[in-house]
């Protein structure tokens, strides 16, 4: 029997996000509602941002209100801040995805916050989950390979934020290679620290492919036992600090790859292809993916 | 001490091969000589195909006379046939790498040949070495993980090439993804396959980009014990059976990689960076590698 790898779908969030052709909430259902026919069951849907600061992510709440629960498995919505995490359970969100960065620079540009304050915002939503109730929560170590202003990011740091997170009740830790800087050794590597550092943690990663490592680095990640894996639908995500490069790795890409050792996914290939391609055309753009662009094999 | 992987050079042959701006002789001796001061140390510089079928090849002899024996290390001719090796050894190449087609689809539209042709031929130019003299023989194996004419291409055909390869004394064996199908999985199995059966023939690796998957099987290659990968500066490299996809890994992308997590290369990543910026702009595209576009990290 084959072993299943999931995949998170975070092109509706995390692949949307940086682009400047901003896409009505019925577009962004269309993509969201095209993903779950082709396979996706778990998928960041929204982001609980100020849409003023990020006009992208405006219409969290409608497009909440428009995605009755049984329709994906889990519908994620990121959190920053307490407002955020009030945001998201408000709307209904099946899991909350808490975003503490690695690096103080990363931080306090991107969400005004230092490492040790975003460490002290994760325990504060996690005691009103306890307390109150709300989603599963689930922690994403942004920068955790690289950080465009402070540079390099040791393990240890990496380690200690994950240490933090499982001591705090988070049952699913993400890694995340926000600029695409990831070495497939240093990924293993830094797979097996933050085991060690949170054994009881689910891990999932999530890659760039923004200097053309993604796939490797998923393929390393996959090798050293984890299961859980993010990517965007046709390649999906800029970045801000490399303008020429593409994003997350795309979903298509990764599902070709796994499925073609033997894998299973549960995403329909055809079919992902088709959206990479119609969601990169109303974005004005080529697709980023290479399925979009090449197809699979055998035909 | 960190171990030291080469890479093979072939922007100036299988790069330029499918272009179709055709570059003059002192277009192609411009780019070579760049590469070898970028640290190029093995070289596919020329192809002794018919000028009239592959025009871009045009000029092997006027390319080797214009490259003494002290320039590079390696000056390495491509050759399909006698006539091939003939030219090969006139104009003094280093080695001639014989490509042997693992499809009969393949090879009888490419070559005009089957693979039983295509090995005879290997083995006649092997006999008239041992005879006559020349340089030393390598061979690559095309279209190992799939081909656009027969589809799949079994583990048993290629080990079966590689045997026979080896049992004619060809010291190198390339096993190549020509049309970038392979994943990371099926590399390592086939890797360890044909080392089993030809045990004392060093193994190279040559892979595509066409499916995102090069950078994957690279690195599954390094860790299955590999020393020794193609690589073409800025990811030229078309590919005639997907128009709009990328092509073979881009140098740049793999010394990014391999350096990265510490491995040496020889090779100078920003000097690689602007070679391929400037001879993709000479071919009048956007660079397909990703180091062409994003840049180092740490810049």
């Amino acid at each position: 029997m084959s072993r299943f790898i999931q995949i998170v779908e975070v092109g509706p969030r995390d692949g949307l996000q940086n682009e400047k052709t901003i896409l009505s909430v019925e577009d962004k259902l269309d993509l969201i509602r095209a993903l779950e026919t082709a396979g996706a069951r778990r998928m960041e849907v929204v982001s609980f941002v100020n849409p003023n600061r990020v006009p992208q992510m405006a219409g969290a709440e409608d497009i909440m209100a428009a995605l009755p629960a049984d329709r994906v498995q889990s519908r994620i919505g990121l959190v920053l801040n307490m407002r955020g995490w009030e945001r998201c359970v408000s709307t209904g969100c099946d899991e909350a995805n808490v975003v503490v960065c690695a690096s103080d620079g990363f931080g306090v540009k991107n969400q005004g916050a230092t490492v040790r304050q975003q460490i002290d915002t994760l325990a504060a939503i996690a005691e009103r989950q306890a307390v109150e109730g709300g989603p599963p929560i689930t922690a994403t170590i942004s920068v955790a390979f690289g950080c465009p202003f402070d540079g390099e990011i040791s393990q240890d740091q990496v380690v200690a934020i994950a240490r933090e997170a499982a001591a705090l009740g988070v049952r699913e830790i993400a890694v995340a290679d926000t600029i695409g800087v990831a070495d497939p050794w240093t990924v293993r590597q830094r797979i097996e620290a933050v085991r060690a550092a949170a054994p009881d943690a689910r891990l999932r990663m999530h890659f760039h492919d923004t200097r053309n490592t993604g796939l490797a680095n998923a393929f390393a990640s996959v090798e050293a036992g984890v299961d859980v894996l993010d990517a965007s639908v046709g390649g999906l995500g800029g970045c801000p600090f490399a303008p020429a490069a593409t994003g997350n790795i795309g979903t298509e890409d990764l599902v070709y790859m796994l499925e073609r050792a033997g894998f299973e996914t549960g995403y329909d290939l055809a079919a992902l292809i088709r959206i990479g391609r119609d969601i990169s055309a109303k974005l004005g753009k080529a697709p980023a993916s290479s399925l979009a662009r090449a197809g699979g094999f055998p035909a």
